[in-house]
């Protein structure tokens, strides 16, 4: 039953099965942001996770989730990073092998990490058509498990793990902002927040230059982006048919950005927090400093932080 | 009464002086950590202090215990660089002016900080007696009162109350490490473990390429550091005659660390706990991760996270 809607009862589920594998990641402020908002902001550092991205939420509750004939083949993905990470580790934490489909183009350091996980790669062409085509010949070679990135119920249950621990500790928030690329996340967080906190806002953010998703949500039907050039490489994938309805039914917005707001962003936040965050993760902060979306007491959830140091967006 | 040693009833009135106005710094641990240490290590993330690092702690406490005659025309210092952001801010709040003498080889995210807070710069030759005649003649014309960067009285309680904070949150440690340079942080370090946790040994870190504090703590007398050449810009001050004090009666060792270790542990700081540090903080990280001191559970000062985005050491 992967394809279908979770509610917040699988969310619960996945924070008690996560629970001794995850970190509980730590909730920051920065005097330097909230003067910049005019707002208070309250950042979920998933950077912080384990294998450096909230994938591993939704990676370790599907995994955990298998019964013992499901999981014996282990478990095979396409990923443009930080999902491969997260299931290799979370095969790993089974006992069980992950094969990884992943495009030419992901950045070194991701791959490096699925391989330090004991993830196998198989690489593909940079098109959601060769990632699915390596994926399903992935499957017919081994009788692997396939664990989709964002559109499987187990995973955005996980996913919505994050804002579950944001909300305990600080619950009066007024809005909360994800970015999103498949939308695992950002639904993940809006079934829990629709839970906990049902008169938050959530709102999603977009780079502009892969707004697949904010065409499909002001459209009402699901527009997929082709071949999107975004600094941000958690967010060129588009979304699925989950969460496609889940963003339709329970997101309040989803707002675009630009890349040069976003890597201003990033900046802002690796000078000012000392924290390192990937692009994906500036998106919502952008939204935030540039005064795109309302709000007085915000939840940002920072989404990853792996970057390659050899290859930075920054000007020297 | 600043050339005086001062003790731990100094370091509770400046954790009170400064409570309003410093961050609690969060301590964070890492799992990649304590695998290739064998140890728990437990982060005091003062890069995440106000202006950037631990200095502001000490440069508070010094500017709110002046009295008004002696606030009147302001403060003064050389630093290279975190001591003056740290003394700009805290005159900032105090309402009245910071004069800076600074070296000209000073990285520009820092001298930019400075700026940022009203900092009034004094440029000079990146020289301990070019320094000192420039702070000089800063005096001379302003009346300035000079806040020195370590050998103050003021300026060590207040950044013994890092460890403080540390030690509240994590009382069980054994060891706990700070970088040194001229010394007043693993001094104050010092006086508060010896006042809260006696039985837990201070070990000052160390560049071997400034090795000025090994060298004077081993022979017994202070032997400064003449131009010395390490990536930590922070760290190339000598010790004062009060920090040689206290580091010859207070603190159990000196280690030092090649610079090559250095920039790889703030590598693996950056990669892995997702934070960022300047090069004196990978100080004694790298002595944690090559096993060079002995301890269950660990306790480090992460002095500090200015670094120049545009001129990090990693390799491409």
């Amino acid at each position: 039953m992967t394809r279908r809607i979770p509610d917040f009862d699988d969310v619960r589920a996945a924070a008690e099965r996560i629970a001794p594998h995850a970190n509980r990641t730590p909730v920051l402020t920065s005097r330097a942001v909230d003067a910049r908002a005019g707002a208070r902001v309250f950042f979920k550092c998933e950077n912080m996770q384990r294998a450096g991205a909230f994938k591993f939420r939704g990676a370790c509750n599907a995994v955990l989730s298998l019964d013992d004939a499901q999981a014996r083949n282990g478990v095979a993905t396409h990923s443009s990073g930080n999902h491969a990470a997260a299931l290799a580790l979370a095969a790993r934490i089974r006992g069980i092998p992950a094969h990884i489909v992943m495009p030419s183009t992901a950045p070194a350091v991701k791959r490096a990490a699925v391989e330090t996980y004991g993830g196998l790669v198989v690489e593909c062409e940079p098109t959601l058509a060769a990632r699915e085509e390596g994926l399903a010949g992935v499957v017919a070679r081994t009788g692997a498990h396939v664990v989709h990135p964002y559109d499987d119920a187990r995973i955005i249950a996980g996913q919505g793990t994050a804002a579950l621990e944001l909300l305990a500790a600080v619950p009066d928030l007024d809005l909360v902002l994800a970015p999103i690329g498949g939308g695992g996340l950002v639904c993940g967080t809006a079934i829990t927040v629709a839970a906990i906190r049902p008169d938050a806002r959530v709102v999603a953010v977009e780079p502009a230059a892969a707004d697949d998703a904010y065409r499909s949500f002001h459209s009402g039907r699901i527009v997929p982006s082709e071949d999107p050039r975004t600094v941000c490489d958690g967010l060129r994938t588009s979304l699925g048919e989950l969460t496609f309805e889940v963003l339709r039914t329970r997101v309040s917005d989803v707002v675009t950005v630009e890349e040069d707001a976003i890597v201003a962003a990033m900046r802002f936040v690796w000078e000012r927090m000392k924290i390192v965050i990937e692009p994906s993760s500036a998106v919502p902060v952008a939204a935030v400093l540039d005064g795109l979306v309302a709000g007085n007491r915000i939840g940002v959830v920072l989404s990853g932080g792996n970057v390659d140091l050899g290859a930075l967006p920054f000007e020297r």
